[in-house]
């Protein structure tokens, strides 16, 4: 694309640094920016650079805080001996919105993914292990997505831990509920007959 | 969305406040800048802000530029006398990477349209006919978007212009070059039988 101003080229260059972003789109963005007032792009910039200069991170589950503790770590009324283990702050939001979760979190900030550099001490591992170490985890909870990078994840974290006195699980795998059996991938439909729970069981869902 | 840092919310709003970007895509975009490094997060926040700041627009065709008079005006090799009027800088682009038009622009910066609060006050009509009254543009042609706004706007134009010596010209519209008739829309079949063109003008497209 041959662009008419350095500035723009430059303001649509950077926006289609950002996932999923190509040079169209970037434009159309920038583009609009253009048309609406001062105040939305300054405002747009320093929420940015607000986020990146203040941001904290809880100390205890490494969660995105504005303060030392997150809301959910310093909830008195949550179990701290249930912990579940999860990539990013997108998955505690998921399972937070579910409603069905009364422990805590521990985010890794990742998956180890050789492909991409990501290595164990990138990841917040270790803070795990230490806390396992501690004794005050009864139970972890896996929650990684299933894919070759979380289950490397996984096995890493609880090769650290299978000496300590913890029970590890993962969430279960299977058909989405209202889902059609054969329109499902094989992979799933194997895990959820090989992993089938008791009737009763099942009749606990909300 | 329950977010758990006032300031990650901050920056997720004022994102998903870009077209076409909702709350989700927000987060996504946000929690990738948080990953980068601090100077990604800077580059993108400074070209927006510049480019708000220092934007330029050709004293003569409107379109973004970083100098008075944009490359295309600049450029005396082009026929200043055909000029293609369009809605804004990408339309402007398009046309350049067909490399068929040698003639210059006029940049209206939008339609008219009433719904939107856009009048002939917010473009750039009125510079557009004062340049029609110099004598100097011998073809106009309207190459706005073929919506009820664009019609509306060519219209507009056309009737500050008709008492004036030069010709107007629409681009032409009909089935895209490789299309099949079969799935063509009823409109554009219609249009492009209505405006056939000799079979000998046709071997002349590029």
């Amino acid at each position: 694309m041959d662009f008419s101003s350095k500035l723009l080229e430059n303001a649509v260059y950077e926006m289609s640094q950002l996932p999923g972003i190509g040079k169209r789109t970037a434009l159309r963005l920038v583009l609009h920016l253009l048309k609406q007032s001062d105040q939305r792009t300054e405002n747009l910039a320093t929420s940015l650079l607000d986020l990146k200069e203040k941001v904290r991170f809880c100390a205890n589950c490494h969660n995105i805080s504005d303060t030392e503790l997150c809301e959910i770590c310093a909830n008195s009324k949550r179990d701290a001996s249930l912990v579940c283990v999860v990539e990013d702050i997108r998955d505690v939001m998921a399972i937070e919105n579910t409603g069905q979760f009364r422990g805590m979190y521990h985010v890794l900030g990742g998956k180890i993914s050789p492909m991409e550099g990501i290595g164990p001490q990138e990841l917040t591992i270790s803070s795990l292990v230490n806390k396992v170490k501690k004794g005050e985890i009864k139970e972890l909870i896996f929650a990684l997505s299933s894919t070759m990078e979380g289950d490397t994840t996984n096995f890493y974290i609880y090769k650290q831990i299978e000496d300590q006195e913890v029970s590890t699980s993962t969430i279960a795998r299977g058909i989405a509920v209202g889902d059609e059996l054969e329109y499902a991938d094989e992979v799933t439909l194997g895990r959820s007959i090989l992993n089938r729970i008791p009737f009763e069981g099942s009749l606990k869902s909300s």
